[in-house]
């Protein structure tokens, strides 16, 4: 961590995840300021040793490394236009959720202040900011990363350099996030299923963990089928999943539960075996998603 | 392994599950009759030790307990139709998915073949059979349970005894396994996204995993919220999902992809928000699952 020992930090943003970053930084000894719309959110982070400004140029001006943590690219920008001038010759750093396109945008308009620019994702929650394990993605300049990465590994031990796009930590993150949605609702639903016979949610949660961690050791496979194109020798096939199809509906109904969401999933299914891949792997389901329209 | 020490076991359905459980078994030391209704896919088991039987009576007839693996409960009772008479005095065992109703019909007519029963579920792949860590759940009868306990554990390290009714494997291998196609699907998106971009699916692969794994590692929160119906201090609220449902939107039309699926799942968190759920923790979608019309 030789000449980027404990260089000042700013922190924009001071949200759950925005206060996790800045007590990483604190704990790491760098001298850091923060800004927030809502001052009062300073308040605990000034108690544990950080400088506070009211003006985000202020706030901006006062490290060479700028860590935005708002809720999108738009709410970013919207919230650094003040501070313009003050990016020149600074590194800033986004770490928010957002479209590729998003990413592109400010990346462009940091350039423009004459700022360099990193567009990462967090991928965990708040409480796990700083763990050796945590990870954290970025994509850019690879000099940018290299010269700041000490300081960024502060947040999380698993920090990576996706490329030299600026907008692939936004890429990754959606396609990766974007099982946390219906993951989640479908975990909502076997809670809601067994709190209607009288069991706790509670009781499932060790079993669902480990489910997940099943479905985590099978993308390897998928991931694989889909690079190959190649469906043909099914681990399960989209005819077993309509095949389950089915009790899922009776389940819902047993439940009492509102079961819609399930719709768009059956007919992805449907149409997958109606494009010949019902005895393919269910990863051929990706081929459907792909708009027709669009294909090559 | 006391008294229960290599008995003989017959395995009914040689899918690849089926003839998984027949291997592990086998391997064990048991004495393993199989049956299929397509013969032919008894013979690599039957070059592994197996004894087939042509008929399923004579293969229920030829062990104290039978584990059924065939594709739902429907089929299983089809199967065994012919033993009926063979069934008395055994333990019949299912290993197969299907509706908690069709468990419970399916344990009925076990009782009044006058066998004993035990429904189950394999929570993993069929290349998993046999590990230390892997998850079987059995509803039914503790003392049959206590008794086959040691002959069952040989199909997973991780064998759990959810409660004497004979549904639970099933309630549970619904409750679990509801988030399976979504969560597949969600990444068969990101997948599709990256190969639009040039980029592997493999490429995601770790990322996703440890994704799940952070899914996994937040469901004791969610649970607890939703045991005690109190949303009111979120990790994540519902008003952070509405907000990043527009990012789904642009980045699905970016990729050029079908996000038609994505539009249940955004309708579930304006319900919620409308349900006045907005700045409460996204498991407040659990209550909007609950149809009004059934609800308490």
């Amino acid at each position: 961590m030789t000449g980027q020992d404990r260089i000042p930090v700013t922190v924009l943003g001071l949200g759950s995840m925005g206060r996790a970053l800045a007590e990483a930084f604190i704990r790491a000894g760098h001298p850091v300021t923060v800004w927030n719309r809502t001052a009062a959110k300073a308040g605990p982070l000034v108690a544990e040793g950080a400088a506070h400004e009211e003006g985000v140029a202020a706030a901006v001006a006062a490290s060479p490394l700028v860590v935005a943590c708002l809720t999108t690219y738009g709410a970013t920008l919207e919230a650094l236009g003040p501070a313009a001038a003050a990016l020149d010759g600074r590194t800033l750093v986004t770490l928010n959720s957002g479209s590729p396109a998003d990413a592109r945008r400010t990346a462009a308009w940091a350039a423009e202040q004459g700022a360099r620019y990193l567009g990462g994702a967090v991928k965990n929650v708040p409480t796990a900011v700083g763990a050796e394990d945590t990870l954290l993605y970025y994509g850019g300049d690879r000099a940018v990363f290299d010269e700041f990465e000490p300081v960024l590994r502060v947040l999380g031990g698993d920090t990576v350099h996706l490329g030299g796009e600026p907008d692939l930590a936004s890429l990754y993150e959606m396609a990766v996030g974007g099982t946390l949605l219906p993951a989640l609702v479908g975990f909502f639903q076997g809670a809601a299923a067994l709190r209607a016979r009288g069991l706790d949610a509670a009781s499932m949660v060790r079993f669902s963990a480990k489910w997940f961690q099943m479905i985590g050791s099978v993308l390897p496979v998928f991931a694989e089928e889909i690079d190959k194109g190649d469906y043909g020798t099914p681990l399960s096939s989209v005819n077993t999943f309509l095949a389950g199809a089915a009790h899922d509906e009776e389940f819902g109904r047993e439940a009492g539960l509102d079961t819609e969401w399930h719709r768009p999933f059956h007919d992805l299914l449907r149409r997958a075996a109606e494009a010949g891949h019902g005895e393919h792997s269910i990863a051929a389901v990706t081929e459907v998603l792909k708009r027709p329209a669009q294909a090559a």
